[in-house]
């Protein structure tokens, strides 16, 4: 069996202007990165506004399982599936992190036959969008430490800086530190810490984004961190955000790839889902949406995170909610969900199944609930049995709910159309769904939080720490209190509990405190341990990797 | 009068396909980034091998001062005042580092009429270079670290850790930090700190390897620091030269852009002069030299640092000399080595700029040592005078050193003819000169850091602490005492006091340290104060940074 590089490198791309012209951009109308990538100027979009919009296809899964859920392959077997149909698709994916890749992933570019390519590039340096982030929020450390030390005008209280710098690399010991060290010359003593680039704020800034006035903009409103009075401090009161911008001008401009069938694939920004939204940038979705017939795109993490920002977060600042969402699932990591242990996951466990059935039907009637038609896709595995797939459709069924059997790993779009079929009828129609927020901006901090809780997680309440009681006061003071709340959750449970599988029930939700992310536009409240800087395993995916004397990658996957 | 980046932003370039083409390079052949950036990949550099070499054009410059020289603008407006005449020529320069830039400098790309674009894009991502370089960097300082902390199984003694972590900024903060806090969990404690990515040692190996094989052998050599036997330890040891190789695969590749009047222009790799050897990379030279009659290319700060580096240490590895030397000096500039104050520049004075003079004529005799043509480049300023003019002319006659006037920064190439006719003519002939290395690398390291300290700076003797006196022996053991020697001393005075302008004599130059630069293949001498991480000014030039709503830069000079 050939390896996910093999494949990838065995692949015969077209040429990206042969891409770019699916979707109907010229030659001299992109800028070339290499034969294979491109990125679209901010002319070219602005040629594309009036378009028509086409469907925009959102695809979330239940909650993640060490089983593997194949998210991502399956957005992509899907927008070929749908080429193959006849359905002009384009995809909208995220850009992957160089932090995981080189930790324990080894690459985030789906797999199998259903990948976007060149994944080599893709998953190293790609256009250079994350060092420009990465390079923007240190700036801007830079800046702030800078300020302090030339006479701290703004009296930046150095123990209430709350913006962090950034590496994009799994680097735990970065996680505190403490900086300015080496007497009056070296700068004003303080602890710091180091995030990974996808948890900076600036990245979420450059996925909600719609031009460079409305970038500009959010990076003005980003909070750094209070002054001695404990007032808020900008980047506008730093009178940065220009450089900021400056610095971010062409990483705002949307990446056009394409997937292993010629599938153009807009691979732009990729924010945490945890602390950040989760979802590519709304200026490639929109791009991809002026440009074709339907766009497939993803959420982080199961429904309950990614899919929940996606529709209370980015689908205001889109102003286009989905007109269809996939939800994925694996009979093993349902089995999972139902307690079946990790080593027994290859035998048939119809017992397991139905018990583990209760997450992907929670995660179906919160989808339902945002009044959007839902299909749920069951990526197969070697090991599912025909009477486990019996099951779990005679489940859905009971539910009311489509659900379609894909092979894309196995056999790339082939193995997607029957699911690519279903979307096309399921959206068949005059293209406008009847989408219900989940919470509106002018509820309460309480009441957004709660709802998300109640409705979403199924959790019996929601507690606030006293630190999160007194934050909410104050951010009422200072007018923060109508932006939406983003949740920072683990992404293994429905509760803040990552061991409890399936649909928990009878759970509380403890907010632990808010963190203000007012260029993002959006209040995160942190539950449990959010990690924001990972680690490296024992044996790090790095010391796989290598290259050949003429520049082939080796160890990526 | 116009600034430089109006200037940059008025001027019509050529498609980077056309410049290609000037250097014998097809479009199917260069990697495009944008229109106007390509990098150029390994098998078109291959097929240009065989290729003879054409001539190489060194530009240094006398020690600097605030009163500018120009060392840049004059190598722009050489390589098109050659172009002009009838000499195919191509420019080899070092790439910008964006901390200056968001710092005090603004920019980097020559000035007036004599400037290298796209100037926005050289100044901030470029290709993506820099980037590549701080993230192997960090991915080294993310495995030593994760190393330490997942059992340590080479011993490594965290207080003998000499890997520093890097970033492209002046971030004086991070000089001095401490990593690891936070607990068992968060990594072993230890002090660290940041250089600019200019000074990390993954640079200077970027700019001296002729191949990846090279890249990865010199990658694999690089000592992280010692075990607690005080043992060295090399990154081969930790297996990551692989995935560091990887990382740098693209950055290997020389860019390619266009001065203002269309000369190619292979700008790649940046090193800083003090810590490393200051020079653009050996890849970019060589393939210039096969791609043109005529390279200019340029070496950091004065003749005495960059030059005597370029000489010394990449010329054996590039396997070729320069064929002239061009030494960039001003009136202004001379007057301040001659003792005129800064303000008092814009005044006739002839007795300040005989005695200025000195300065010019011993970088004139030393370049002469090495057995390579001098020209001497007058840079032009509105506030030089005949008379002023008239004696330099009879100092260097004098000398019998030639001297041209250079107007490139009001003129362009133009103003470069005169100074492009003297090269022609001093080069012609067979075209190889008598180059005489200064030192052979088989003189003992004492050998050869005298023969820097009292042939190059004209200083009495060289002294050693007794840290370095007890690294030469240690050196001796571990078999480093062959490699050649990196000098880091202040820029401003032949001397390691800054004050000593002009041509001291008499004076002592202490080696305070050796740092091992096993993979960029040189020992680093350490005198004074050698600063590897700048920090910002009270104003730095990002406040004046902006960008307009359609992606133009703004502030950029």
């Amino acid at each position: 069996m050939k390896t996910d590089i093999e494949i990838s490198q065995a692949a015969t791309m077209a040429p990206i202007t042969e891409i770019a012209n699916k979707v109907g951009f010229s030659p001299d109308s992109i800028e070339q990165y290499g034969q294979y990538k491109a990125k679209i100027p901010f002319e070219t979009i602005k040629a594309k506004d009036s378009e028509p919009s086409g469907k925009l296809i959102l695809v979330t899964s239940i909650n993640p399982t060490p089983a593997g859920e194949g998210k991502s392959t399956v957005s992509i077997g899907l927008a070929d599936g749908l080429n193959r149909i006849g359905a002009k698709t384009s995809l909208a994916l995220r850009e992957p992190s160089l932090g995981p890749v080189m930790g324990v992933k080894g690459g985030a570019t789906g797999g199998g036959y259903a990948q976007v390519v060149p994944m080599e590039d893709i998953n190293l340096h790609f256009t250079g969008d994350m060092h420009a982030i990465t390079t923007a929020n240190n700036a801007l450390s830079a800046l702030i430490d800078n300020h302090m030390q030339q006479g701290n005008a703004l009296q930046i209280d150095a123990r209430r800086v709350i913006w962090k710098r950034v590496v994009d690399l799994n680097d735990r010991a970065l996680r505190q530190i403490v900086v300015g060290l080496g007497g009056p010359m070296q700068g004003v003593p303080r602890e710091d810490g180091f995030d990974i680039t996808v948890a900076s704020e600036i990245m979420a800034i450059l996925c909600l984004a719609d031009s460079i006035h409305d970038l500009k903009r959010r990076l003005g409103a980003i909070v750094i961190g209070y002054t001695y009075q404990k007032e808020p401090i900008t980047v506008s009161d730093l009178q940065v955000e220009g450089a900021l911008a400056l610095l971010l001008k062409d990483a705002l401009k949307p990446n056009l790839v394409q997937t292993l069938e010629g599938t153009p694939a807009f691979v732009h920004g990729g924010p945490f889902a945890n602390i950040a939204h989760g979802c590519n940038s709304v200026m490639a979705t929109k791009l991809a949406l002026h440009a074709s017939e339907f766009v497939v795109t993803e959420a982080g993490f199961g429904a309950d995170l990614g899919a929940e920002k996606f529709l209370d977060i980015k689908v205001p600042v889109l102003g286009k909610a989905p007109d269809a969402i996939v939800i994925v699932a694996t009979i093993r990591a349902l089995k999972m969900h139902g307690g079946l242990p990790k080593n027994e996951l290859a035998q048939e466990d119809i017992a397991s199944l139905k018990e583990g059935y209760a997450n992907l039907q929670r995660h179906i009637r919160n989808m339902q609930r945002y009044q959007i038609p839902v299909v749920v896709a069951l990526n197969e595995f070697v090991t599912d049995t025909e009477a486990e797939f019996q099951t779990l459709v005679d489940l859905c069924q009971a539910d009311q709910v489509e659900i379609r059997r894909c092979a894309v790993w196995a056999q790339g779009g082939a193995g997607g159309e029957e699911l690519a079929q279903a979307i096309v009828e399921i959206t068949a129609g005059n293209g406008t769904t009847n989408y219900q927020r989940l919470y509106q901006d002018d509820a309460s901090i309480e009441e957004k939080t709660a709802a998300i809780v109640k409705k979403i997680y199924g959790g019996k309440q929601v507690t606030f720490s006293q630190k999160a009681t007194k934050q909410i006061q104050s951010f009422k003071q200072y007018g923060w209190d109508e932006l939406p709340i983003c949740m920072a959750k683990t992404q293994y449970s429905f509760s803040d509990d990552p061991t409890k599988l399936g649909a928990p029930t009878d759970f509380d939700v403890t907010i632990r405190e808010f963190v203000p992310k007012l260029g993002a536009g959006f209040l995160v409240a942190l539950t449990g341990d959010v990690m924001t800087m990972p680690g490296l395993p024992k044996r790090p995916a790095a010391l796989n990797m290598d290259v050949t004397d003429d520049g082939q990658a080796i160890g990526l996957f």
